[in-house]
């Protein structure tokens, strides 16, 4: 308990109780762990926030902010008028650590995801950057019942990142009661052993024996290192101190609490710079190239192209990377590894890893394809909806989706992804329904800020545009002509929606297809076009009725001047398992049951 | 290798040659495991399998379904001629195992699933049933790699869950590469036992050191047991036995295969029936009583109400359960810990486990209502997807949603909750405004089949609806009549809705109030009545834009005969920390801009 560490947590109750809520007593538990941290081992110039060279200090437990903050103050990079800010309505300083702070990486305050998220960072010390920050990852003890964490700890151990501390505050108290583990230090110990990590268990109220584990993190090799801190919550103010019921509240007493800590400090620590704070971080000589490009008429799987795609932009771009679930020879980011092997990372069957790598990866410039099968993002979803308030740059892509992939079953099918990711702030939602398209968009994803997704397809489809023809985020094509009624479709079943319509033209019913390659942000334009030149509208999309592009349709014509009937075509019922051209045709989404729909609702004056 | 665990081999070689698709090298590497278990092991009446005495088999890698339909036809439940249905159109042996067929307790086939449910089952056997029925679960290798599992590791020990075997095929290989562990056993076993299993690593094709292992396992008290087995994927067929590239796809020479197994077999296991197969369930007495009401004006927050109603409901049904991911006091579930302490389930912060629990527990009809902060559901959104296809009865309750919780920001603030549970099939998804509306609708979930998500509210709101007034799940309300513009309101944001008719009636527009407490399933009659009568529509939510209540109500008059313009306000850009007052007003969805839409869109005939 040094005098900064006294210092931070006198800062964390007063910033807390000028904002009369928060976190002050989960901030004091670990105040001599951070006092120590800045004060000895911490490489990071806050007046260059942005040097490559700076170390990384990542607050898994968020809700810790009023610590975070107080490190900020003692560091000179924020005021203490700032710091009474504290979650005030136009203030930096959220109730849970945001990127708009620019020493914040990320955004974390949902629990589990800062140690992920602190793995991609150390992936991309050693694998991309090669410089020799370090990430120090301050993690509570409740958030360790957090799978997300363990899958980290498999991670981190696995690719050896002795670059990376994590640091367990356990304080022993959760929000309500006492954790699983208590302060049974050697069980953590023992789990992170049988991970494959170092581990030290401390008193975290000892300076020096805090002082020695960090030494000691980061003298050890091969292995990254976790130091078990024993530490009490509310620590220096007994009326809160390893009590219940005090967690997420001011203190009662402000000016007593100060008092006791040994009253109002100005310490200002001199953080260590980097050692070598100039060295560039390494770039990939590649040898550049171009998209592929498909002839109309072929047939072939948009997983696939997304294969040859990302593989090719990989020789265009050199810190664009690749990271896959354990099935890239499903999603064929296999390719990519096979040409880039130094940039694939492969994350096995961890998707809250998958993604929270991606994150990490992109807080220091680096671009990763994130893949695995469609609905298996929903396992990550948290992950997602926190890199949106990360402000984080991610591209994804889900293959495998929708009933269309056939034997092997519902939990194989994503029938929810268009939902999940339009409701994803900032985010884009693409769905391709030819290789020619994958091109293009996979290629505007890669400077594109924010979340993009790109849904691709098992099945082969025909490709139906023109390698030279525009194809961006907003658009969309007409795949065929026509004026009594038009149908809105993308991916597996714009073939259908083709099919429908030539099978329409037979009977004397002009239906335009408008391929809706990109669902958010739609082709308002062409829809409300549609909607003045056609007269009716069928949505049809093999995923459930909701959220999807059916309900991006209607949103579009929500207070157009031309507002005529939709009918909604989607999956309603569980599908099976099946040929995909069965369950096409049980979902009611197959061109049979589109020529159907649009002839009913077809101009009154068509011949239908 | 008993011939029964060759026949098992045999089989799923036959049935995944039939479909021309499938996984039997990740069936036959467990194969004598499934053998011992069934011939020695296993207590289940494959003629009763509702029978609460039976024990249950959950394949959490599902995708070993050929080996669990070939266990299923050895034990006499399903024919050869059914098994060689596998994977058709119409079968009810889908590529993953679902509980359409009658042994199958849940869905399986997102890795790392099976094992939290089989927690849910083995703390229902333990703590509700009563019955001394064992969970055996049969877990892949690759899905240790999944987070979920370990937190299923976590609970199981520190509940003591002796009934629960985990069963770990370690087959060393992946979809594309040997695993993180590869076939250290011991780093298995460590781990296990650092988390408070009792471990046994044993070779998986040596009968009787398995069937010594199974003794072993229901010998042991205390903690829950895991048998770590090595084995080879594809064992048994030296064309693809231990080899890279064989995942997921039949044998190419299925008559060489089946002659290397010795042939085809016809044996019958007589599978053991349960001791005491006529033990009733334990069922808990309860007092009855009655759902709380409110005086209309009092002002209660809905997650108060939530706490109050499941604890009466608790009172009510012996049947009901709550659980909780470690937010007891905020989500107000504490009320029924305290009153029903034996029917109430801590999950810490797991809530993939909290929701696996439920699912588990509702396999032996009990009916958990499981709460957490409204934006942690998105941590447990593959859980919920894979619910749905287990058919499970689900009551969610989200709390803390939207911008209206104010300081904390927005890692704490459910924007998308709605989007991703309406894209749930059979779903649905309330929000009462009031206590009174709170108490209705929890008391429908009680029964509801189907995924059934409520979201409450942080703040306190006034009560509108008497508490003598039916509220219905599909239902709404009016809660301010007019007909120059309707606005369409749920939530938080009724009051506001309803704040901004009352001016607008100073101005002389009459504004009707339609509080949307069902969003799904909508009211459509009251939507399209508004439509009818009012002209103009505008929505508000306290949610993104996408996939919410907008958009259910621009589904409800798709294809209406009137579909007069909807303007909807939703949140819009990134929020931030803040008064409610202050963030409900920076996202455009208080009184002031909802009365601001009214007045634009409101009929040409009004004085506006």
């Amino acid at each position: 308990m040094s005098e900064l560490g006294q210092q931070l947590r006198v800062d964390s109750v007063r910033s807390s109780s000028a904002a009369n809520s928060g976190h002050p007593t989960s901030s004091m538990s670990a105040a001599d762990l951070m006092a120590v941290l800045l004060e000895k081992h911490l490489r990071l110039d806050y007046q260059d926030p942005k040097n490559p060279n700076n170390d990384h200090v990542i607050f898994s437990k968020g809700h810790a902010s009023p610590l975070y903050y107080a490190m900020l103050k003692a560091a000179g990079a924020i005021t203490d008028e700032e710091l009474l800010t504290f979650r005030r309505f136009g203030s930096k300083l959220e109730g849970h650590p945001v990127p708009i702070i620019p020493w914040v990486d990320v955004a974390t305050g949902s629990l589990g995801q800062g140690l992920p998220i602190a793995v991609g960072e150390a992936l991309a010390g050693k694998k991309l950057d090669r410089l020799p920050y370090r990430v120090w990852c301050l993690c509570g003890d409740s958030e360790m019942a957090e799978g997300s964490m363990w899958e980290a700890f498999e991670h981190a151990a696995f690719t050896g990142l002795d670059n990376l501390t994590a640091i367990i505050d356990v304080n022993r108290l959760g929000q309500t009661r006492e954790t699983m583990v208590g302060w049974d230090l050697d069980r953590y110990v023992k789990r992170a052993e049988a991970f494959g990590w170092h581990a030290i268990a401390i008193d975290g109220h000892d300076d020096d024996a805090i002082d020695a584990a960090y030494t000691e993190a980061r003298e050890t090799t091969g292995k990254p290192t976790v130091i078990v801190a024993r530490t009490k919550k509310g620590k220096g103010v007994k009326a809160v101190e390893d009590l219940p019921g005090k967690h997420g509240k001011p203190v009662e007493d402000e000016e007593a609490a100060i008092e006791e800590l040994g009253g109002y400090r100005e310490l200002s620590v001199d953080v260590a710079k980097p050692d070598d704070g100039g060295r560039e971080p390494h770039s990939f000589d590649v040898p550049g190239g171009e998209l592929p490009t498909w002839d109309v008429g072929e047939s072939v799987a948009t997983r696939e192209a997304y294969g040859k795609v990302i593989t090719a932009l990989g020789s265009m771009h050199g810190d664009v990377v690749a990271l896959d679930g354990e099935v890239s020879n499903s999603t064929h980011s296999e390719m990519f590894r096979e040409a880039h092997e130094d940039r694939y990372f492969e994350m096995f069957i961890a998707e809250q890893q998958l993604v929270a790598a991606a994150v990490g990866m992109q807080v220091r410039g680096w671009k990763g394809f994130a893949s695995t099968f469609a609905a298996f993002f929903s396992r990550a979803y948290d992950f997602v909806r926190m890199a949106a308030i990360s402000r984080a740059d991610l591209r994804l892509s889900g293959s495998h989706a929708g009933v269309s992939i056939g034997e092997d079953g519902p939990s194989q099918m994503a029938l929810e992804d268009f939902a999940m990711f339009r409701a994803v702030h900032g985010s884009c939602v693409l769905h391709p329904s030819d290789a020619n398209q994958a091109a293009q968009l996979l290629a505007e994803m890669v400077d594109r800020k924010g979340i993009s997704y790109l849904r691709t397809l098992r099945g082969k489809t025909q490709v139906r545009t023109p390698a030279d023809e525009a194809v961006t985020i907003g658009g969309s094509r007409i795949a065929h002509e026509g004026d009594d009624v038009a149908i809105v479709a993308c991916g597996i079943v714009v073939d259908q929606a083709v099919a429908a319509a030539e099978q329409l033209e037979g009977e004397g019913v002009s239906a335009r297809v408008i391929d809706a390659y990109s669902i958010k942000p739609l082709d308002q334009e062409a829809i409300r076009t549609a909607a003045r030149e056609c007269g009716a509208i069928v949505t049809v999309e093999d995923h459930w009725p909701e959220g999807g592009l059916g309900d991006a349709v209607l949103d579009a014509l929500a207070d157009a001047d031309e507002r005529p009937p939709v009918t909604k075509l989607a999956v309603r019922e569980m599908p099976t398992s099946g040929k995909p051209d069965e369950l096409l045709h049980a979902a009611a989404i197959d061109a049979e049951a589109i020529a159907g729909a649009a002839r009913q609702v077809a101009k009154a004056g068509s011949p239908a």
